[in-house]
């Protein structure tokens, strides 16, 4: 027995005393879609609530775009929670890989990494609220404030409706969006991307999202018809499986590429970073395997000398991007998760995200909003 | 709409008409242990039962180590049931192709994959029950037989046990022989190493298997310790992440390495073939997406010119490697699946693994043995 594993026996005040795992299908204000997921009706949050022996109670997530959550909901529950109880709370990085190694064979990456974020994000919310500090200061200190911008889940909607969208971001205080692409014939992605530079004139930044539905061919054919349109990042071109095929694109247009959304393991971040050349890499802590997954993608870019951005879960998002030096750009996503809690996002007069200084991670859910979307499992 | 979906709305008789799963618990004759996984006291099978239109019945399942199977079951219950419902189970390439971008958010192989495979040998089953043929000859056709190796699960067996295991293998048959290394003491593995040789003579086979335990550094000594022992493979020596892990111990040892049990999508299984320097891929389609994910990773170790191997489940094995030019050994995997089924798997006097000659993939389950087993959900 290793010293690490014989720490265990002690008996700790810190200690895991109850997990609990529920279930929400919350529908969307109307229907959303990208070039690969298809139509989103609804999103689904998995939250799971750890007490420790001493009464410390700790709130972590996970969502997804309408499927997969009640898998989810069984790794936590049937396979994680009965491993975590007793097991020291305060030991995050050794939880955090136990949990990959308890259940690998079922897992290295995929629907595991969103039930151990779940948990992990559980397990930081209690170590923040134990030191009495924000996320933000814990996870590094860097700033209490982000680069943000909007990200719509708009490829349905007609360019006149896109539009009004997109001025409705800026309304809204925001200094960037994002727009999806990936129609049919491209060239109707080119004339929207027109049409929303125009609208937001030449300096306020712009990206855009194929979710991964283009071949690598049409991705360079399409990123250079939209080369005058300075843009910011072409985020996931073609599978996020191809990294060499990312160089190519990489290689072949002007505008910088980005991913990370669907990439599960640091592993997968890793060669992400080394071939496929990419500009930004975007971790999402509900995929990547909590706060501690995040910070290591985060750490990771750092050292491949790239803006760490993210995807989604914005109100957790913005204390994690803030506490960074290489912070990039924060998705505020679609999916309004924000408004079921009870600090929907804070955004300054400059467009910048600010992170809650409240002690923990600063995301704490409106029961009252959210208890009508629960489904008992 | 491209003409690839417009054929999906004419009534078919080849439509699914019924998805039905099904659940197990199989408890193991004794403790099994390998050297990160622990121990071992049970497996679960997951069944997925498919009907056709016009009355054709598949039987399709996956398994794991113990952990994971209700998530699994959700998997298929919850999400690719009401997804199949009325899709041409004829069209098994645009399923397959489906089932992955229809969970892609909560997939990219891991969990997902285990699901896939399950629904997918189903509908293999019904193909080849349609065609009347055995599922060796639609699969290829190379042979109806295989060579074959008795894989241990016998790491924490003391070095009499292991033996006495070892000697069972040779009287019933077997040519070919694999235990588990990743002793605390790597001398221990050594001297393990050097007594199986010793009882199985020069001219057999044999194989070890450290289940990705050990530190590059750690596998490059070992491997070395045992160059004099004529071994077969070094099987995953470190976590199957590090692809370039593999190749500095590929360039640093003998012995060549074997990989793939742990590879759920068919890209992880091109960058260990293109990247890791392995001599052996050894996908198991009960977790790189059923037949059809196992034909992908065969034909591209065949493009790589590698043997393809196979980790457990043999009794679907035998007649997938069976099938193809390029078969290397099947793994006879110490978990019985095959027991539970009505043609448990037949060696023949040569050592040789022999595929059943039955329309369809020749895996039955037999309820009588399974029913006892089964968890309602
Ligand atoms: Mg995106
Ligand atoms: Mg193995």
């Amino acid at each position: 027995m290793t010293a690490i594993s014989r720490l265990e026996t002690a008996t700790l005040s810190t200690a895991v005393e109850s997990v609990a795992v529920e279930y929400y299908q919350i529908p969307l204000a109307e229907v959303l879609s990208d070039a690969k997921h298809g139509d989103h009706y609804h999103f689904e949050l998995v939250v799971c609530r750890i007490r420790t022996a001493d009464g410390f109670e700790g709130c972590g997530y996970t969502y997804t775009g309408g499927k997969g959550g009640r898998a989810i909901y069984s790794l936590i529950n049937d396979e994680l929670k009965p491993w975590l109880q007793g097991k020291d709370a305060a030991r995050i990085e050794h939880l955090w890989e136990g949990m990959q190694y308890h259940l690998h064979y079922v897992g290295r990456g995929g629907l595991l990494s969103f039930a151990i974020s779940a948990v992990d994000i559980a397990l930081w919310d209690i170590k923040c609220k134990r030191l009495n500090l924000p996320l933000w200061k814990v996870a590094g200190g860097a700033s209490n404030k982000t680069p943000c911008y909007a990200g719509g889940i708009d490829l349905n909607f007609s360019e006149a409706k896109l539009l009004d969208n997109i001025q409705g971001y800026l309304n809204n205080g925001f200094k960037a969006v994002k727009i999806k692409v990936g129609k049919e014939d491209y060239r109707e992605d080119v004339a929207r991307v027109k049409a929303v530079r125009e609208l937001i004139g030449p300096d306020l930044e712009f990206m855009v999202d194929a979710n991964y539905s283009l071949t690598v061919e049409k991705a360079i054919r399409f990123g250079r018809a939209i080369d005058q349109y300075n843009i910011g990042w072409f985020e996931e071109p073609t599978i996020p499986d191809d990294y060499q095929g990312y160089a190519r694109i990489a290689e072949a247009i002007n505008i910088p590429l980005a991913m990370g959304e669907n990439l599960h393991t640091i592993y997968e971040f890793n060669y992400a970073a080394q071939q496929a050349k990419v500009g930004f890499l975007q971790p999402d802590a509900s995929n990547i395997g909590g706060v501690t997954g995040w910070l290591k993608a985060a750490q990771l870019a750092y050292a491949y000398n790239l803006p760490v951005c993210s995807h989604g879960m914005q109100e957790l998002h913005v204390s994690l991007m803030s506490s960074q030096a290489n912070c990039g750009m924060m998705e505020v996503h679609s999916f309004p998760i924000d408004q079921y809690t009870k600090r929907p996002l804070v955004i300054d007069d400059n467009g910048l995200a600010v992170a809650p200084d409240t002690p923990g991670t600063g995301v704490e859910f409106d029961l009252q909003l959210l208890r009508p979307h629960q489904k008992m499992l």
